[in-house]
């Protein structure tokens, strides 16, 4: 296999360098055909590599950049004020072809505006989405978009989402079954499933998803149904996505600090809990699991691959392990020619 | 105590009378001084009580309509087409001053359409707006609203819902602090902390809450914070709401089913499983327990509650518990006198 490589702002995310170069080099690890091009603060990233054993460090490359996008950077400063972060660097290989593809765990805001105004968006797609893979009941998965790129949508860019996300699932997702028969159910997201229940925007966008024969629309469904398989694809605006999956989110951290709770409640209590562990940690595994790290910024013209911004190192890889899945499959080439088919034809 | 008297939409729900009943039962049980006044097919109904007791049965009193509004039916439809309707008449029931409160599980958008026009809105108040109490970590709770009352809000009705929440907040929640110095936190939800982040009118609502000394407005709040107990009031529009709500049911019904599969994995897991009941059951009480149905239509210048559409009868008490409370509280008259005080000044 030829040499793949990525790109990767080193200075993103809560933790900076320790953790990224560290899932870096578990990625390297994983992956014997992987080049890193570790872009940021090359003295930080140095320390970091110090204990890297050499084999590893033949596949990297540090790329020294003077700024670093924060998390409180408003997207204008990071386009316009650091014209040397590594997070616009990471992207800027990607737009040049040196790398195959980029990831960070920075300030999304900033990725983005940088993501769409550096790699430009494909033909037919107006806005970037960002869309991400989520476990369901029965060994099923969904993909979920947009969860924050764009605040609001209009009709056009829900039902160019709807296009992108059915491509996801039917190349990505879904291991196994036989891609070409595979007709992925895609949903809009509301707050009934009645017809005439939502916004207006909702209603138009159904009206032109019905029409696309080549998408298996299967109409509207409501957050309770997100991670029940009933839809391979569930597509809203960014603010709506955004929040539905960090409500998400918000219970499993309720539910940890009540199991805390009721473990230092008393002995039994504790015992009990000690010896739930094998079943908390299967459900564990199952929902909230690292190799569910790894948002994708779709729709543009190169690969950048969101990591949480407190992702673990094994998080980190298994971004990282997200864009080697998304240039081999070649995504941004299959939206291109799908968007072409159906809604350029 | 004086007697206090609910008109109870006896055909909503999915279940409909027996459950209905079977809940307005168990709620005559538990307040003594409760009267209720129970709206529907007097058959259908009949029937439901032939097994109750006498001594419960005198404090009911039939109404027997001929029309249900369905969960399919438009608002248009309940309002203009079924005049006599179980859901109309409970409402009628407040509006011409025979009972205290209504109480219905019926169809969410039908019942908004019938209180908004059958009892009005409060001076000051432009549209009711669906809240409920939700249980949080630390043995804390918040209220959020809208729940879908409103698809759609601008600021101006953003700001009245806080102003509202933060009344019922100060009333109904938190039982046990001294309300007179209880400043109940306020906070807007968004997908982000920082003041850039989300749509305009969410900033057009934060400047306006600023401005308000007599409300303890906190900024922001993401969607993964509702139940950390950060904010006691959490507004957003009724579209996002009910997505926020609803997305953490849907994790709820998630790990019971990934439970369920574990258990039946092999017989050590199903072991493991039984063993695990008593923490099962503890989370459950907390987290998704019949004491938390019961969402309030507030704004309007009577008192609405809306059970889950399949609610148990457990659950249908509580929310005659709820109707309840807000009769012992008055809540539209402090509503009323706070936003005199607050927004009409």
């Amino acid at each position: 296999m030829s040499v793949l490589t990525i790109a990767l702002d080193s200075m993103g995310g809560d933790h900076g360098p320790p953790i990224i170069i560290s899932g870096a080099v578990k990625a390297l690890h994983q992956h014997p055909h992987l080049f890193l091009i570790l872009c940021g603060d090359s003295q930080r990233i140095n320390q970091e590599l110090k204990e890297v054993q050499i084999s590893i460090c033949k596949r990297i490359k540090v790329v020294h950049c003077q700024d670093v996008v924060t998390m409180e950077d408003k997207p204008s400063v990071a386009l316009r004020r650091k014209k040397d972060s590594s997070m616009r660097r990471a992207i800027e290989l990607v737009a040049s072809g040196e790398a195959h593809a980029c990831v960070s765990a920075g300030n999304t805001g900033a990725l983005f505006a940088l993501a769409a105004v550096l790699l430009k968006t494909l033909p037919g797609i107006n806005r970037p989405a960002l869309v991400s893979h989520l476990p369901c009941q029965s060994e099923k998965s969904a993909w979920l978009l947009d969860l924050g790129a764009n605040i609001s949508n209009s009709d056009t860019t829900l039902v160019q989402n709807a296009v992108m996300g059915s491509v996801l699932a039917q190349t990505v997702g879904h291991f196994g079954v036989d891609h070409n028969q595979f007709a992925p159910k895609v949903a809009l997201l509301n707050v009934g499933e009645e017809h005439n229940k939502g916004h207006e925007i909702i209603h138009q966008a159904a009206d032109k998803l019905k029409k696309l024969n080549k998408i298996n629309f299967i109409g509207y469904i409501e957050a309770n149904e997100i991670l029940s398989g009933k839809a391979d694809v569930i597509v809203t605006d960014g603010f709506t996505g955004n929040v539905a999956l960090k409500a998400s989110e918000g219970i499993y951290t309720f539910l940890r600090e009540e199991i805390t709770r009721i473990r230092s409640s008393n002995l039994w209590m504790k015992i009990l809990v000690m010896l739930c562990i094998p079943i908390l940690k299967k459900l564990y595994k199952k929902i909230k699991p690292d190799q569910y790290n790894g948002a994708s910024l779709i729709g543009l013209a190169g690969i950048v691959v969101k990591s949480h911004g407190n992702a673990n190192a094994n998080a980190v890889a298994f971004a990282i392990t997200q864009a080697i899945h998304e240039v081999e499959q070649d995504i941004p080439h299959k939206i291109k020619t799908t968007i072409a088919n159906i809604l350029l034809e």
